[in-house]
């Protein structure tokens, strides 16, 4: 025996990583980008209440995380105006998703998702040995009356349905999410990821009584928040399912600088409307750059806008090499029809200058 | 339905939580710690290198950290003369320690431990349905001639060894564990723990070829280097079995800050040098307290120092309940014969101060 005796389901799973950050991109061009506009990071940054906390928590980095999150988990209930036992905290949402399919769903189990939304829940399910449905996009928006109608059919333990969508940009309004709800067969549950609400218009977040459990709803200071680096996701729903992440999570996964990081940022709520006043300017401007360069902007709820090129997938990725090739990180939808366009996160004044720079010397490359 | 549909495995586990921390009984006394001194943590703090590297690492918060962890794994690999194909930095030793068991071991499979030993290994072996054999402690030493025929017996795939111990302090010297691994039968892996050996005396860690496919060492920033609230623990294994983590970690789960502080605490030897001293003064003044108390200090290799009462568990759990009552946070043993036993952090001059004020009261009112 020379490698690893795995699993058999471990076994079958690829070693190929679909998650190339920009550093290793970086490290292959052998300097940093000019612009990092690919991750939909928040380039505004954190609240200064929070550096100051992760400054200040620093020093008392030496003390494990309080494993219960007592005090973030009650302002997080707080802000939402339900209890502790709703909410728990995890290592991002990416950490949350993967605990979920774990106590949900297995060998045999069904998930139904969109044929082009968020990879990382993909992996997680392919990761515990479910299988994998996938519906299309039905003009860039994810298809809530398709997701319902795929899960009757393959009797799902879970949807995954992100609102607003990632990598559209696009949304639909709260009354339609509780439809999906409302349509969704017996006992399967709606893993409702709400990682770009923050940035969505009044409207799209829907009333979901906090005890019904047929909903999960995942949140995040990644976004809005500033915090990607941190780590943080939240989960709201019923107790009972908020109690079963204490059967197998990581109970002391989120450190104790990263729990005060994210106290400081909640409770900066002036923060955040900076941040999304910063981000509809933002989008408006990365739509008029690409209007200036032929592009057309799809309507967004989040805090980057999908820029469609009108042509085909090679030439988006061809496009985004030019563009990355000249220093600006983006990323683009994986799979057709999604991937005729570039998907461009809400960026400083800076930033945008320098997309406006090399968006047409990346089409006049291309049309040499 | 109203509860959650959950997979059979994940049903069949426990709610009850094992990971009470310290919080939540301060939240219960209504009152913090005098002395935290249960947790193992390095209450003398990590380097101030660390903690300026964290401050400034708090302004690029908003970025992830690098998914391939490509500096922080270079720099391990340099401090251990290996390459970083030979390295994967996760969420703590206990993040680590749920992967490698989620790869490696499920229902049907046999893992070998101590009995006693590190309870969120064996909440990880239960977590993904494999079957957990115990094998007791020898005078308070983990048994490596037991584990090893325990491990034919059942045709392990993991034995999960620590050295040095938690929670005895004890150790092997190198030679006995090269012994082990070479008794195991082939195909079975050891986990080889090596949380603590920061701390223990030379000689303690054996030379393991990089490439030997029979061994994963596990080892942490949470104790000598103080930075137990960041979650950053490592693992040394053959390629092989490393990339296999690529398989289903959580990509991003080791934020930036969380990097930059564990690259800033390894560059600084010197700090954990002064620990080492400090650590080694502690263990020698908590005996000295136990001793001046009637209790027995077996010899540590770590930042702890177990105290044996002479007396059975019944004894040590009322003893530490009236050290918990005055203020000073300790823990123990969970099963007999180890649980005629204290466990208690090695601290400042301050904390052992207190340690030294509260025993004897404890002890008093034990009599009473």
């Amino acid at each position: 025996m020379t490698g690893p005796r795995l699993t058999p389901l471990a076994d079958s799973l690829p070693e190929t990583v679909p998650f190339v950050g920009p550093e290793t991109q970086e490290r292959a061009l052998g300097r940093p980008f000019r612009a990092r506009l690919g991750a939909n990071e928040s380039l505004f940054g954190p609240s200064p209440h929070a550096k100051a906390a992760m400054a200040a928590a620093a020093a008392e980095s030496w003390m494990y995380g309080d494993p219960e999150m007592h005090d973030l988990r009650a302002a997080i209930a707080a802000h939402h105006g339900t209890t502790p036992a709703h909410v728990i905290v995890g290592e991002g949402i990416d950490g949350l998703l993967g605990t979920l399919v774990r106590l949900t769903a297995g060998p045999g189990d069904h998930v139904v998702t969109s044929l082009g939304a968020y990879p990382t829940f993909n992996f997680h399910v392919a990761g515990f040995g479910a299988t994998l449905h996938r519906v299309p996009y039905r003009d860039d928006h994810e298809d809530p009356q398709a997701l319902a109608a795929m899960a009757r059919q393959v009797g799902a333990k879970l949807v995954y349905f992100a609102n607003p969508d990632n990598p559209m940009g696009t949304w639909h309004p709260a009354a339609t999410v509780t439809a999906l709800i409302d349509a969704l067969p017996q006992g399967t549950l709606l893993v409702l990821d709400e990682a770009y609400i923050d940035l969505a218009p009044p409207g799209t977040a829907p009333d979901i009584h906090p005890d019904d459990p047929r909903v999960i709803r995942m949140r995040t200071f990644s976004k809005g928040y500033g915090l990607a680096g941190m780590r943080l996701g939240y989960a709201l729903a019923a107790p009972p399912l908020i109690r079963a992440f204490d059967k197998v999570r990581n109970h002391f996964g989120v450190g104790r600088v990263a729990q005060a990081a994210a106290l400081a940022a909640l409770a900066d709520q002036n923060w955040l409307a900076a941040v999304q006043a910063n981000v509809v300017q933002a989008r408006a401007r990365i739509a008029a750059i690409g209007a200036a360069n032929g592009l057309t902007a799809l309507p967004s709820a989040t805090n980057f806008v999908t820029l469609d090129t009108g042509r085909d997938g090679d030439f988006a990725r061809a496009l985004l090499a030019e563009c990355v090739a000249r220093g600006v990180f983006i990323r683009m939808p994986g799979v057709a029809p999604l991937d005729r366009c570039l998907r461009i996160s809400a960026g400083t004044d800076a930033d945008l200058d320098i997309l406006a720079e090399v968006l047409p010397q990346a089409l006049a490359a291309l049309r040499r």
